[in-house]
């Protein structure tokens, strides 16, 4: 079986299931059983600690039912959408990109590697992320490409949007969120002010994101049309781009493959974040984040040899972003899976939910030199309230000129936005301008924002970590990280009779209650197919009860996973020893200097 | 102001917002902040604590959009409806019963106690949950009840799904799912056989809901359209309904109100479990769990004086529900808000998604005696492969006799649900029915659900938390439980000259660094103000760096929010405090005898 296929059954057996299976499931989503959803909470709480406690990030949680306003403001209504073509007889949808590189990799297996046609396949393939719908659309002329399903002709290529849509109440149109970043933009002032109106903060946000996919490319989870998204928005003052912890990673090495090497089709270089920097490839903020997103997936088990820092081409960046950055992993699929996107969004979101809601999402710059600005403010003749004034003054230069506009033209200006209705009359009231020094400006934030698909990077986290044993190839392990494993350690009778059995539950009951992640093996299989099992889910340690246990002084053997080496050691040191090796404090080779290597019982009664 | 209002002024201020605020809104949606959502995760944690680790309950993460025909078999999308009422001009809909009850207390507030009338329109109210739709609407004819919003006449009452709707792909309908068990029945043979195939077991599941709740009233977080639910379902042998940990609970008190009392207009009894386990209010396993989630209230800092768990008239209980009890909590508004759900779901929605998914999802029951149960199997004339002799003999016994009807009618019949298709040939087969002795048999394992309504708790935790100083009203604070509270240590320069910024900010490095959640607070108010803003959120302890330390050996003062009272300790021994403090292995008063009272500085160069 190929490394590809072995993974998938493995995946599928233990850890996550097509969901709703007994009605025949429903394409793109998938169900996390209980070790799955321990291996996502594990991955979770590491990106909390590296990008939330570790950044004081601002954690926040809104909803995914987002109305249409909202999504329109920020251009989601209008461009979050995918190319599409549709089979002209069946009306039957497939993603245009997808169709393309799908019929065009079916005939390269045709064709010998040397003939120009492969190299010209090839080249259209890993160039169909920069092109546009017309060059798209000449590709499936000149190569006559059909219906996969049919063989029937196809549709001009069409745009369409990928959001699901529901109705709230009965009649607001709303959206369920295809990313989690809009509800943070339309907050900015309330995070801004919960820092104390300084610049930089950070908020951040777990949750799920919606998008309707149609493609018809099998992909298990790693194109779920239901999926976690795990957020960062960094914002900071446009002029000042230099990042406080910059100087802590700025040694740090990473593979580049910028836009300009993928055009002249050249390999990502492995190069210093510092060097990245002066070559104007990413600013210090860009650069820490790409450091500290190798650190997460290298704390998480996955290896980072195999990942890349690929930079968007132009026709490729979502409408939001100025620049963005894929951080790809290489799976055994053979391709390049984007996990997490690094994108210097600008301040495209703030200033288009401003100029929709007329709400400022704006911050206070101090500015060094003070300046003289203009400045129109009305002037009473007759004594009226404070806080009238101000909130007439408070008003935009071209809210104070309609009104003066008003004025001039009926006499009379009602303020409703007060307390009481109050009516202004012309004559009373001037507006006048004025020229003041001023020593703060409203601007924009920028935002970085790096931006993780959580079960993506589980399944490059299964993938980098599946072992065959050297010895049988059915024999199947996950090397992951302590850390990330569902179970730290399976507590196993040797054999099936109650004093075992007894035992080996107090052990498990004594492990569980000191907090160690255990679970009590006692299937009626032998303790070499239940260590099979043990392994095929990644468990770091195994504790065996056998029939020296019984005797005093109590003991154990405890297995590590990797090594599948074992050493004896007494019942009460358990605790810490496995303590020691979950947190990395020893190694399971030192454990041998301190404990016998197991090899066999002195009171054997069964082998296996 | 009364205490609701402080109430909802604190939160929004402070901890939560209206989602989508710029935009003006939308109706029954929030956003947590910063300091919402760690409240929320600390509560999330605390139920993770309780009914995931201690029960070691299988823990499971499962789509929000589910199918149309999951819903169809589990009866929601026929009956998961509120009752409700049009405008007969406007269209405008109101929930019927929150219509009548809104209506009777507009009118009680203008009738004197006395009257006969007042004690009529209370009885209404309190059995409007117990009423059919025919026996309100006649309530709203004879009282004469009108739109609320412009005083039009009604149009009858009508049920309405309160599910969400949208379309997956081009055209399959799915709704977000209302309640998140129906993943955990469809998969309940994966649970069961990761559970080596015994019961009880446990699932558990975490996540979002959504119901498109239509009424006019406000009621802030207590009744949102999104809002998260903690669920447990226990899976057990209705022929076992004893708890292995019941002993363990069965003296504790609780508040029972029962549907007869309610009939009969009682009030709730404390009783001990074991009363009510012996009056068969209910039975062990839903005492254990009364038990558990009484201890869950208690450790989040519920007033459990303030809960009772009151049963469900039948004319109230969910279509799945055989029986069901409400942990309702008495919060400050004056009403009991339902915060939790205790069901006995029987074995409704694994019998219905068996019927319809033709999936047997069922479990095997040992018997004591085995039984001669009646087979039906079929014989070969001819040597048939072995696995189509098994997948035929497999089938049930209906099955089986569809087969042999087809057998005789046409003289074959063809099987297609096996590697290659087979026909079967009249005369070469037959059916013969045989008595076989089994010590199995396959049955349903019955549910019971303990389901939390978390904003609702959260809202609750907010409600008995919030204080008013006694000196001055205007001051609030919450006694938030450390383990609950957003932030456990505030760090204050007393003023704002950059040695005390400088060490206050060390000092909150250092604490932040060494795992407490802390805050620097350098803002330019006052440290008075500083320490009103601080109890607000709930925080319990404050740390202050003033003139005296600046010197050596260098000290802090450290402030405890409910008593105010304040000790003077090294900075060197902060974090073994705190530590201790917030995991409740001492009490503030007890450092008053290893450290001294702080009253005033030595170096004292400013006053607050």
């Amino acid at each position: 079986m190929e490394k590809k296929n072995i993974l998938d059954d493995v995946m599928k057996r233990r850890f996550l299931n097509s969901s709703f299976e007994i009605y025949d499931g429903i394409a793109r989503f998938y169900d996390l059983g209980p070790l799955g959803t321990k291996l996502y909470e594990n991955i979770i709480e590491c990106w909390k600690l590296l990008f939330v406690k570790q950044e004081r990030s601002l954690h926040i949680k809104c909803p995914v039912i987002t109305p249409a306003k909202v999504l329109s403001a920020s251009g989601h209504l209008q461009r979050f959408t995918d190319v599409f073509v549709k089979d002209m007889q069946t009306g039957e949808m497939f993603r245009l990109d997808h169709l393309i590189s799908d019929n065009l990799n079916a005939r390269l297996s045709t064709i010998d590697k040397n003939n120009d046609v492969f190299r010209q396949y090839e080249e259209i393939i890993s160039s169909l992320n920069h092109l546009t719908i017309q060059e798209m659309q000449s590709i499936v002329e000149e190569y006559s490409i059909l219906s996969p399903s049919t063989g029937n002709q196809l549709s001009k290529p069409f745009e369409r949007n990928l959001m699901f849509k529901t109705v709230v109440g009965s009649s607001d149109d709303v959206y369920l969120r295809p990313e989690l970043s809009q509800s943070a933009f339309v907050n900015f002032t309330n995070y801004y002010l919960y820092n104390k109106g300084r610049l930089p903060f950070a908020v951040s946000q777990i949750g799920s994101a919606f998008r309707n996919e149609a493609t018809t490319r099998s992909s298990g989870i790693t194109r779920l049309r239901e999926f976690t998204l795990a957020e960062l928005l960094y914002f900071f003052d446009p002029q000042q781009t230099s990042h406080p912890k910059y100087k802590s990673v700025k040694d740090v090495q990473l593979n580049f493959l910028s836009a300009c090497a993928q055009r002249e089709d050249k390999q990502a270089e492995n190069i210093s974040l510092e060097e990245a920097v002066n070559r104007n490839l990413v600013n210090e903020i860009m650069a820490y984040f790409f450091a500290k997103t190798q650190l997460f997936f290298r704390e998480i088990g996955v290896d980072v040899s195999k990942l890349r820092f690929r930079q968007h081409s132009s026709n490729e960046l979502a409408h939001y972003a100025k620049s963005c950055w894929d951080a790809e992993c290489l799976t055994s699929s053979g391709g390049w899976l984007e996990c997490a996107g690094i994108s210097d969004r600008n301040c495209f979101d703030l200033e288009n939910h401003t100029r929709v809601s007329k709400s400022a999402l704006t911050f206070n710059r101090s500015l060094t030199i003070p300046v003289l600005k203009k400045f129109k403010e009305f002037e009473f003749a007759i004594s009226m309230p404070d806080e009238l004034v101000d909130r007439l003054n408070d008003k935009t230069n071209e809210e104070k000129e309609e009104i003066e506009r008003q004025l001039n033209e009926n006499g009379e200006f009602y303020v409703k936005d007060f307390t009481e209705v109050v009516c202004l009359k012309r004559g009373l009231v001037k507006l006048v301008e004025s020229l003041k020094e001023v020593d703060t400006e409203q601007a924009f934030a920028h935002v970085i924002e790096p931006s993780f698909g959580i079960e993506r990077i589980m399944y490059t986290v299964f993938d980098h970590n599946l072992r065959l044993r050297k010895n049988n190839e059915r024999k199947v392990y996950f090397t992951f990280p302590a850390n990330i494993s569902p179970i730290k350690c399976k507590v196993f009778p040797l054999g099936s009779n109650d004093d075992h059995k007894m035992l080996a539950s107090k052990v498990d009951e004594y492990l569980h209650s000191n907090g160690i992640e255990c679970e009590l093996d006692d299937a009626r299989l032998s303790i070499g197919k239940r260590y099979v099992k043990s392994d095929e889910i990644g468990t770091p340690y195994g504790v065996t009860v056998d029939f020296d246990s019984l005797l005093e002084p109590h003991s154990v053997t405890l297995r590590d996973r990797d090594s599948t080496m074992q050493v004896r050691v007494p019942i009460e040191s358990l605790v810490d020893i496995l303590n020691n090796l979950i947190s990395g404090k020893v190694t399971f080779e030192s454990l041998t200097d301190q404990f016998p290597i197991f090899t066999g019982q002195l009171q054997s009664k069964t082998t296996n």
